[in-house]
């Protein structure tokens, strides 16, 4: 398998076609992570929840991690992180045009208000159900890409592939 | 959907027969998700990995989650979230028995060692390699499982649902 840095380009069109990601956020040093739903959009993530763990830590810290993943087998893969920013879309003053448009984003994708809903009638079974838009501001972004030897390296050399910024890896399992 | 509780014997064993999870660490707040390969035993999570800002953090802050999923479909899917604390296996004293015990349960599984080197061949391309071992005390552990009204309707009704455990979604997409 050879890795590869993935241009920031690259990187944002794969936050664009990924329904479902992985969200991180943490309080008092514990993390916590719940799968999500959201849409890119102009350097933000767009997503929806009901009130939970998630948001009630995030209004708290609201520094998290975003992982998309594209995952074909062990040796072909895309992932992309994402450090980024809490910011929470209520319904007034400058925020009500940005839940609008997050409304808008998400509503073009089926189904996209599952995981939000899930995590709801699970774990609050007796709240009233209060619908929450947020999006995330992506402070940094980074990917990389796994790509088997049958296919990368036939077309290129090891000097070829140093040259065009493959990394080749290294082989053979670590010793005990 | 309907979506369920998991027991922790259910939880466990979904952990057991996952490869590749995803583990969040938190440094000043700020969250970082990878995937990891981890196997389970005896509430325990073994892991590899070589020096890199994941185990720099988790030395510096020990508290972990870990997301474990089976994605059939939307509606269909299993997902196991752990808390608990990191514990590097170094091969020295009483730590040394650890260590080979994760090494002996990592090799029983082709390509264990893919995602560990991976991230090393990546982010310290200057370093000399440096295996690390370590595991992940569970300190909580909770399993949820979606599935789809044409499985689980037709040989259940609602109350039979309840008195089961299993929690009835709320559909229709939630008002902007």
């Amino acid at each position: 398998m050879l890795i590869k840095d993935m241009a920031r380009e690259a990187s944002i069109d794969l936050l664009a076609r990924t329904r479902l990601c992985r969200l991180a956020c943490a309080h008092e040093g514990q993390p916590y992570i719940t799968p999500i739903h959201c849409v890119y959009d102009d350097n933000h993530l767009y997503g929806f929840s009901t009130l939970g763990q998630k948001i009630t830590w995030m209004r708290k810290n609201p520094l998290v991690c975003v992982l998309a993943e594209e995952l074909i087998s062990p040796q072909d893969w895309t992932s992309v992180i994402v450090l980024g920013e809490y910011e929470e879309l209520p319904d007034i003053g400058p925020y009500a045009m940005h839940r609008q448009h997050a409304y808008d984003l998400l509503q073009r994708r089926a189904m996209w208000w599952e995981p939000g809903y899930a995590e709801t009638v699970l774990r609050g079974k007796a709240r009233p159900m209060q619908f929450l838009y947020f999006r995330i501001h992506i402070e940094q972004i980074s990917g990389h890409r796994g790509v088997p030897d049958s296919i990368a390296e036939p077309e290129h050399s090891v000097a070829q592939q140093k040259k065009r910024g493959w990394i080749r890896k290294v082989f053979g399992r670590p010793e005990q």
